[in-house]
Formats: C-alpha cells, structure tokens, sequence
C-alpha cells in the first residue's frame, strides 16, 4: 500500500492503559470518536501478551473506525505508574504486574506514527482542560481522591511534568505533622486521610461500631467491597457520621489546595474520580470552603473549584489530544512529523 | 538623532526596584554590564518624584556606559508589591507608599523600547537560572527567607506566574496547623516560624532569657536591630540555643520544600537571602536534611539544594535577561520588537 502524504494524515489514537481495562480510541482531526474498542488488561498473561493485546485494541479500534494505519498522525497512551517520559518507558505498572515496557517504541514499530506516553492522571486533566470543565483555563490543578489520590496540572497549555517522571504528587503533601502512616512510608500525607480508602477504612469502622447502620447492611465492613456509591449512598440513607468523615477528608483536600494554590495561583481546582463523580456537590463546596478559609486574603477571589464532567472518556481524549501537542510543537520529535512553525 | 535600525540595537536595561534603594543597569547583548546607577528610593518624597528618579537613575547609567537611548532592546524591571504583569502595573508598593504605577507604560514612553516588570524574588531567581547557582536546571525553585520568605521558580526556562499576580508564595505553605499567627491572617505558615523576623523574634527571647549572651552583647533585644550578621556571629560565639532556633527553622523550610518538590519535582532548590548569604552550609545542610527526610522515596533523588551565589545582582540580571526572554519570544508584544521563530 502506498503511504498516504503527510499533510492527508487526519487521525489521532488515544489510548488508556488501566489496570484493569484498556480503551482505545481512534479520533479525527477535530477530536469526534470514529471508533473504539475496549479490551479487560489481563497484567496476570504476562507483559508480551499484554503489549499484543495493547496493539490489536488499537487495530480493532481501527477497524471499527474503518481507518487505515497510514492516517495516523499520532498516538498518545494514559498510563499508571513511575515513567520515563522522554524515552517513552513505563518503568513499573505495579498494577498489570510490567516492569520496564518500552511502550513508545513498541507502538511506534507497529503502527508507523510518534507516540508519546504520559500519566494517566496527567491526561485526564489535560482532557478537561481541552474539552470538558476546565476548558481555556489558564492554569487547572486537578486531584482526583481514588485508592490514591492522583494530581496532575496543565499550565499556559502544557501539562506540568518532573524531568523523567509525573509530579503534582497532591496525595503527599503533608496536611497533620506525625500523622497517620501513608502507603508512601511517609506520615500524615493528604492520601492518607483523605484517599476514598481512607475513608472506605474510617467508614468501616463507623459501620462495625454500629454508628453507620446504612453502610453495614449494604457492604458490611469488608474495605474492599465498599465503593464510592456505597459511601454516597449511606449519606443519603442517613448515615451522619459518613457524612461527617467525608466532610473532614474534603477538608483536608481543601487544605491541601490552599497551598497548591500559594504555590502555583492556578484559575481552578478541578476534583474528579469515583467518589467525586457520586458526590460532586458535597466535594466541590466543601473543598472550596476549605481552600477559601485556608489561603491569603489576595487569593481567595483568585480560584474556583469544580468538578470533572468527561468521566472516563477524559483520559482517552486528554492522551490523544496532548500527542498532538506534543508532536505539532515539535517537543517530542518523530520522524516524518510535522513542525508547527510559530511566525507572527 | 536618526532612529537605529532594529537589527543594530544591542543593549538591554535591568533595574531592582527596592524599598530603600534603586539600580539601574545596562548591558550589552551577552549580558555583560557596562553602566550602572544606583541610588536612594525615597518613597516618600511621593509617586510622581520616585517615577522621575526611576527614569533619571536609567539614563544616568546609560551615560555611564555610553549608550545612547536608542540602542536599548528592552527594559526588565524586577519590583515589590502585587503587580499586574501583564499591563505593567504595580498595584501597591507598600515599601514605597505607591500605589497603580503603570511602570511599563512610562518606561515606554521615556526610552521608546518595550518594557516589562516582574516579581522581585521571580527575577532574583531567574538571575541565579540563567548566570548564577542554578544555570540551566530544568526547573528550580527559589526560597528567600528574609522578613517574610520570597519564593520563586523557573520552569522550563520560563518563569512561572499567577494570571495577574505572581506566585509561589512557599512563606505561605502551611506547616503547622493551628500554629503561630502569620502577617498575613492565617495561622502556621512556613514564614511564620522560619523567616528572618521569626528567627530574630526567638533569638531576642532567648537573649533576654539571658540563654544568647553574645547576641546580647551585640545587639540586646531589639528586634529592629538584629540583622543576619548578628544571628551567624551569635551562633558563631557559641550562643547553642541559637544555633538550635535557626536549625529548626531551616527543618521547617525542609518540609515546606519537600510539598513543592512532591508538586514540581524541580531538579533544584536554591536559597538565597541575606540569612542565608550568611550561613550557607547551615542551611543548605539541614534544609536538605529536612527535605529528603520528608518526601517519598522516590523523589529524594530527584533534586539538589544550593546556595545562591549573585548576591544582590540577581534580581536585575535576572530582569533584564527576562525581559529579553519575553521580548524576543513575543510573549509580551510592543512595538518595534523582533520576534524569534521557532523553526527547525
């Protein structure tokens, strides 16, 4: 097959490797899905089966979009994990259980397009930032409470990022000195108080105790069976004390973004995830109220807090959209790639 | 006088805009200074007067170095207060009892080349980024302990700022809740325990306990008097408790730093002040100590701490090569001025 000219390639791939799932997205140049297709991990089958499985999500999504690989101007992939953003490396995915995974290079043999790789957090937030709730922002700081609670920010356009690894690690920022122990090692970390396990574990207890009468008879007091619906729900069947653990965990994320927002003075705090998407109100004004009290006077009319509004789709559109970015702004060379050239 | 063609102009103008003094520097196009003035700021002789003493003091040193006004490429002005970055507007200079300057535009008008203004600490830093301590990081940020703590921070090559107001204020990380009162209202922020001030504050208690007997006999008690010299030579005395104070307030910069490096993950954290310029390896070591011990695992080997070393040259080294950076980028567009582009 002849190779399609340059400038009539006209599709970009998004691509979020989870660990449970992975989604692949075939996308047109004005970012309308033509096609996807979703695919369950499976870490456990090994990390070579799991690159061919990466690989025939993507020409499945092709197919189903009914577009050949030489139209693809590029390739972006939300991941977990510690990477190596330059060379394209997950370095660990403790997740799937792959060490090392040069993904870029991999997709890049295979589909004959630059690919880049980036936290999938990261590509969440940029994917707000180009389509979704905090669209045009200037600078979107994004924390989303889960297992974890992710951080990632797009400033003045770009995603904020370390020199070979993420940053905006907001899970970590110390909110009670000497307080309880983090996954991290690390004490009194924002995570650890305020993560949904965190409060999955404080809402357990209320449940055994007999003070969170609606939880127990829905999940018991198994931690691993407690989801973000769960906690809404046994605030709605009148749990209080839920109410009040999730109340003190939005505080602490509030005190968190205060200092995000001394530090980096972003135009909004973008919340997200699980327990956010289920309780998007009571997050959003309790946060805000927080940050508020806990910042100068001069920033206090400086942010806004929000929810995210794409869901899952954010990651998926956020990877493909910051590969364009990437690759037109030449940051992130690849051969046969177009150079936006930025004259007056 | 014919106009020189743009391509001939070759000097750029960098001036600190303090509380008590002002300087003004020319420089040819490698940053090498050939004229400098430098003289009292004299707020309150009032707006109008201090405006004609800014535009006075540039072009007695322009005469020093022999330069004519139409040579300048730019004007970088690195100034206190709340700023307007973009309209080149100095809100409130509290130092000087000035209020709205519109700086830039006067400049403007004065020396017909383009002009910005910045944060004083921003520029300081930006300075050390590009001749001095932290040359070429990928990103670094600032920490100034003095009255308050100053920060500031270069990423990628760019200094990072608020929409209309400048950023990293690390002095109001919070590291103690509910701790001592800050200037600014709120409770147990960094600058409340380790800035100048407070340090001075505990050192003169312990004097008058009678616990810091060379601070005594250097200085007494009063508050006003006891400068960064006086702290080191105390300590160098043998005055242990004081020694103690200022280690402790160096822990509690570690822990506001190890926030930001979990955030940015800079490559550098460079302090700087006169504190500092007096006891570097005190600080730099138990800033350091302090900060690795706080952060993840992970992040311990991604940054250095450092000492400034530009002094009080930073800050308008560093205005004028930003307003170059912003001129020839185009990010701040005026009249007259090339713009760079940025082809392959």
């Amino acid at each position: 097959m002849a190779d399609i000219p340059e400038n009539e390639k006209d599709c970009w791939i998004g691509f979020d490797l989870g660990g449970t799932k992975m989604l692949a997205v075939v996308y047109d140049a004005d970012f309308k899905p033509l096609g996807k297709k979703r695919k369950r991990s499976r870490g456990h089958e090994g990390q070579e089966a799991g690159l061919e499985r990466i690989c025939s999500t993507i020409h499945q999504a092709l197919q189903e979009a009914e577009v050949s690989v030489d139209r693809i101007c590029g390739i972006g992939v939300g991941c977990p994990g510690p990477l190596d953003l330059g060379k394209g490396v997950i370095h660990e995915a403790p997740n799937l259980g792959w060490a090392n995974v040069p993904l870029k290079q991999i997709l890049e043999n295979e589909f004959h397009a630059p690919a880049i790789i980036a936290n999938d957090v990261d590509c969440g937030v940029f994917g707000e930032y180009r389509f979704g709730a905090a669209k045009s922002a200037r600078c979107v700081v994004g924390v989303f409470p889960g297992t974890g609670i992710g951080g990632g920010a797009v400033y003045e356009g770009h995603i904020v990022r370390g020199k070979n690894t993420t940053c905006m690690e907001i899970g970590h920022i110390n909110v009670i000195p000497n307080g309880p122990i983090c996954g991290c090692g690390l004490r009194g970390c924002l995570e650890a108080v305020a993560s949904r396990l965190a409060i999955s574990a404080a809402a357990a207890q209320a449940a055994y105790r007999g003070q969170a009468p609606h939880l127990h008879s829905l999940v018991g007091t198994e931690l691993s069976k407690i989801r973000s619906g769960d906690i809404a729900a046994s605030i709605d069947g009148g749990d209080e004390v839920v109410l009040k653990i999730v109340r003190e965990a939005a505080r602490y994320i509030g005190v968190a973004v205060a200092n995000v927002v001394h530090l980096l003075a972003p135009d909004l705090i973008l919340l997200g995830g699980g327990l956010v998407e289920a309780m998007p109100k009571l997050f959003v004004d309790q946060v805000k109220e927080s940050a508020k009290k806990n910042v100068m006077p001069s920033y206090q009319k400086v942010f806004d807090v929000v929810a995210a509004k794409l869901g899952n789709d954010a990651t998926v559109m956020g990877a493909a959209s910051w590969a364009r970015e990437c690759i037109e702004e030449g940051g992130l060379v690849s051969a046969g790639t177009k150079v936006k050239v930025n004259a007056e």
